[in-house]
């Protein structure tokens, strides 16, 4: 959206003379888009301003926010498309794609043709809905005040079967004759790194915090999620993004 | 994905002389496409095959299916991107994306611009993260076998939650000084009908699916967006889109 500040907007974002800043937090849809913001570094030196967002005060829920971003959460980014129109970028999976496709203009983390560039949106819509399912999975396997075991077993089953569907397409299994596991969610062949494992990545390796161990219950059914994970664990632009104290390349203040 | 047929695929799908096959079924995930496909139909002319997918005995749980679509989901588009080689294309939204980008050569559902597209892809984002909360809101609201009161107002809260980011956007309360209503989700000023809508629409004219009446749950909150359900409805390529009984332009079949 073309953003309107108010009187309450932070002067820090108001006047700030760069075009990309980046409201975030160190959640696992922040860190998404500070990955991808670490890998564009690498490749093309590109900087932006990190704003720090207190989610325990609900700064992301004042009228000032919303202005930003109605949903009232982050990551939101800001970029300037003329010389006096700033827009506002919303949804973590948007946010990649936007910066993707307009800051990364060799198509290091996307796609040349249509059929591959489609897949790397449709595992970024796979995980977007994904991620509401690990939510209430957390909620109902571990946060609620008295237990609820129906409902903890209803969302544990789903969250297995959303793994049990990256699992079968990073097996390969459905490759035809060759069968041969994929490394990386979009691409043909075996795949490319891309935004789509990007914005997947930082929500899957959280599966503990649903309590799901790794040699019990993932393990012996998801050996190819694991090896993914830790294939793009050990990327340098991946280990900072998701460094919490990491500035941005202009710098960093807090709202 | 490439697409791998095996020795299960139906003829009709793996013989069909058509390019554009969708598998689907009459749901909100199966009507934004037809919809989409309708509105193509009336300003270009396009043509498909519909292929209507028993989910009754499970046929997109079956091996061949999952070659398609490993989430074992409708729907799914088939396209032929070279000579030979046909390619799927899953989750609804990211079908969406894909036509408008490739059938859409004016533009007439999508944008020009980078930030407008953007916007257009934000909304889809949105929404595809809050249907799975309508699907547990359904369940846990009005599907289980004994009542889960903290469930049910749980999902019940969530689903008012995302209809009133809805309300808030179309409202125009966040477009600055002038605060005119919206008449569509994505482009700059009321906006402009668009893959965004139809992505949305098919999922939240099914409010009363979780017990919500029009005239007390909806008018008094949401009183834009019930406005914005009745100006998309008018569409006929909508209506016909949602019409459980329409061919495909190249024919139906049923798997």
């Amino acid at each position: 959206m073309e953003v309107h500040y108010n009187a309450d907007t932070p002067l820090q974002v108001r006047e700030s003379k760069y075009p990309l800043q980046l409201l975030t937090e160190n959640t696992p849809n922040g860190k998404k888009v500070q990955i991808l913001l670490e890998e564009l570094y690498d490749i093309y030196g590109l900087s932006w301003t990190t704003h720090l967002t207190d989610l325990e005060t609900d700064e992301q829920k004042k009228r000032w926010f919303l202005h930003l971003n109605p949903n009232g959460r982050i990551p939101v980014l800001l970029d300037v498309v003329e010389a006096e129109t700033v827009v506002s970028i919303i949804e973590s999976s948007a946010i990649l794609i936007y910066l993707q496709e307009n800051y990364d203009e060799r198509n290091v983390f996307g796609f040349d043709s249509a059929h591959e560039k489609s897949q790397a949106i449709q595992w970024l819509f796979f995980w977007h809905s994904s991620a509401p399912v690990q939510g209430h999975a957390r909620h109902f396997m571990k946060g609620t005040a008295e237990p609820i075991p129906y409902a903890a077993q209803y969302f544990e089953r789903a969250m297995l079967r959303i793994y049990s569907v990256l699992e079968a397409h990073l097996s390969g299994q459905y490759n035809g004759q060759s069968a041969v596991p994929r490394e990386y969610l979009a691409g043909d062949g075996v795949g490319k790194y891309s935004i789509a494992d990007m914005g997947t990545w930082p929500h899957v390796r959280g599966y503990r915090s649903l309590g799901f161990s790794e040699e019990i219950d993932m393990r012996p059914k998801f050996p190819h999620l694991l090896r993914w994970i830790d294939r793009i664990a050990a990327r340098p632009g991946v280990q900072r993004g998701i460094d919490a104290g990491k500035q941005g390349r202009n710098g960093m203040t807090t709202l």
